[in-house]
């Protein structure tokens, strides 16, 4: 090839077939699952009664390197896949770096981001069980959206939990669920009883992930023929969303190129774990070194200042106890607008691997987002949902730490998803009212109260 | 190649590097402007003070077969072209059909729809002209999104008029274009004299296109280094717009594939006008003859119950008088939610060929099309705009004739865009609220009766 061209799309028999669990090259494993009643592992077995039974093996398979993607995900996938591997070469221009950045845009399907790579294979693997209705949760909307979707395909009957604040920030969001069959339901809600019971406390709360994991988590314990699916956090989870690292490492391959460093944006993980996958593969063999970034919030900084520990996934504390970088199961984010950020763990793979010192991890504050989101709309065309924009602000900043070394590092960064949802948010900061809030070390102190000892 | 893959994108490197300008093929020309105070045809130098010189020139220019498109505009393009080809091998299972059916995507882009095309060339233009300002009206926001994010790439000030009832149905269409920089203004408004006369009229009115384009008409006439662009029905728009016809062509080159019938929607003409060109150009020399259909929705049908005939292009009667297929430019059209096929007029250049029997038009209802676009969004994954869904509706139909005929027709269609913005029109389909808007003869007659007597 003689120029990289600006858009890079593999052709579709070119399209990876396997997923890849980065797990099978951890030399330590992330810890297991634990029973919050006994402080035992849970086995595969006592998980299938919570999550779909193949996911639920897909959880705790740590050994298996490669999962064929099953035919039917594939008919799916390529509704919508490969995305494109971009070079920012307005940005690069209007930044005047030397540096060659990338981006791997997951936002060209109809839920506006990554979600949906897991979400074809949770539905898939549903329909396949014999389930005939799924729960779960949504912050900012994208993986609900990419769940009704995927249920709308396999003909399944989907119940959606939606962060209340983001269902007040996104309505149009509930009216595409709607569209593709869901319901969807506004957390906290009085359909659960872990719902009525937050309501009553904080009656002006504007939800949680964690409180609307709870909620879903509740609705599918209590109906027939139907689990709880999440779109994040979990092994799983990750190991769907190698798709995208793997596409983007063939990519970069096809054009002779290797990162410096890879960047993404961190709220659960499952962009950031999706997309670093073949490059933390060569680091953990020793093959290569490149930095690894994870962006998050300043308003929810799990891994930046949070405590690697055993907690709840969720605020109702039903989920079983996982071992990750958290703030603690009761905390409460701020009503900042990156809704699909504002949880208070982190997967446990990454936890894992940060703790190892295989990655490092910056928080960001909101305006400097919408700063970098509005630069990068107008060189590149695409408006970056929030969440991605976290990603964006921190390959901006490396790319003029690079103008002024006149270093020609090589950068890569997930574009995660589309903003055209968020556009309160973008309103908040055209009109000068968005704040950068950083909690202080008390809140913290107060919500690490909560973490379960063991 | 073995298989047509779901999406074919064409490498960068096999991009169009020339616009196909459709008349140069067409024995008859489209009649020629006329100055509504004389009657007489209006010359390229007198278009130049009303239009960016350079799109006066295309504008009347009808011999020159091949535009180069300019390194400037090719170096956007870029950011989201070339748009995928795509197979709808899960629709067509869903429908039971042995037709093959194809749909070229123009909505991967951040203002949503092909109108992006046009955009980047006329704000290019404008630059080197050395003009400081544009202004232009938009529907459903398509159009004004697209110029807003050219302006802002081109660093050019945009002044958009957009017609109040979408302004209302859309307020996140506003925000976009307003974090592209560009200042909306619904209308009708009181920043001119033909917005409020309007308003005195009739205060409780929605607006329309082309009262929208007479508005920003006015606005440029009095600011200087200034000029009105406009993103539908003239010539030189479907200039640009040929680039979906021709990456369509090159692409169906690529699978041995030749389509029996191209559909595409029609408002002002804009994307059907692009996506025909080398089909026409078949069916114009004689080449091959593919059935070539325009969908209106049944509440603006200026193909179908429109007179042939000399018209203004806007509500306050500023324009030039164009020969098209209208309605009347005092047809203020049922506020349906398809606001970019809400125009009284159509393309000259189809109302010709339409005219000359070279393709035939059909008209659609409501409540059919949103019926057609929940079923693509469920089996194709990508929710469509309302207006492309008349396309979709279109080809369903299709597909299904030939389910009982068995013939094994290839279809092929555009799909301008996605509805994302357009979710209060979903819901008022998902609750049942929507209905199917017919004209009478006499209203059509009340309308006819604004048309120019020369």
């Amino acid at each position: 090839m003689n120029q990289v061209p600006h858009k890079l799309y593999l052709p579709e028999d070119k399209l990876p077939e396997a997923w890849y669990n980065l797990r099978a090259d951890m030399k330590d494993q992330p810890d297991p699952m634990l029973h919050p009643g006994t402080g035992e592992p849970i086995p595969a077995d006592a998980l299938k009664g919570i999550f779909v039974e193949e996911l639920a093996l897909q959880e705790v398979d740590g050994a298996t390197r490669e999962v064929s993607i099953p035919g039917g995900v594939m008919d799916y996938y390529k509704t919508f896949r490969p995305s494109p591997l971009c070079r920012a070469y307005h940005l690069e221009k209007a930044l005047g770096t030397p540096a060659k950045i990338y981006y791997k845009f997951e936002g060209n399907n109809t839920s506006g981001s990554h979600k949906l790579n897991s979400a074809v294979a949770q539905a898939y693997y549903a329909k396949e069980q014999g389930l005939t209705a799924l729960t779960t949760e949504t912050g900012a909307g994208q993986w609900g959206t990419a769940l009704s979707m995927a249920c709308a395909f396999f003909d399944i009957d989907l119940f959606v939990y939606m962060v209340k604040v983001s269902s007040q920030q996104k309505p149009h969001r509930l009216s595409v669920m709607r569209t593709y069959g869901a319901e969807v339901i506004p957390s906290p809600s009085d359909t659960t009883e872990i719902g009525k019971k937050i309501l009553r406390e904080n009656p002006e709360t504007g939800g949680s992930l964690g409180c609307a994991i709870s909620e879903a988590m509740e609705r599918a314990a209590k109906k027939e023929n139907c689990r709880y699916v999440l779109g994040s956090v979990l092994n799983y989870v990750l190991l769907h969303q190698s798709v995208i690292g793997l596409e983007t490492k063939a990519a970069m391959d096809l054009l002779g190129e290797y990162p410096d460093m890879v960047i993404g944006c961190a709220g659960g993980g499952s962009n950031l774990g999706g997309l670093i996958g073949p490059y933390m593969r060569d680091k953990l063999t020793g093959k290569a070194s490149p930095k690894i970034i994870a962006v998050e919030p300043m308003s929810c900084p799990s891994l930046t200042r949070g405590r690697y520990a055993y907690d709840f996934g969720d605020t109702g504390m039903m989920t079983p106890l996982i071992k990750m970088y958290t703030l603690g199961s009761g905390y409460i984010p701020h009503p900042n607008h990156a809704g699909g950020l504002r949880y208070h763990g982190m997967s446990p793979i990454l936890s894992k691997l940060y703790h190892d010192g295989y990655m490092e991890a910056r928080s960001v504050g909101q305006r400097p987002v919408f700063e970098a989101a509005k630069l990068f709309a107008r060189y590149e065309s695409i408006l970056p949902a929030p969440e991605s924009a976290h990603a964006i602000r921190a390959a901006i900043d490396e790319a003029l730490l690079c103008r002024e070394t006149g270093e020609t590092k090589t950068i890569l960064f997930g574009l995660t998803g589309t903003g055209y949802f968020d556009m309160t948010a973008y309103n908040s900061y055209l009109d000068d009212t968005m704040s950068d809030y950083r909690p202080s070390d008390e809140d913290l102190e107060k919500s690490f109260a909560t973490l379960p000892r063991l």
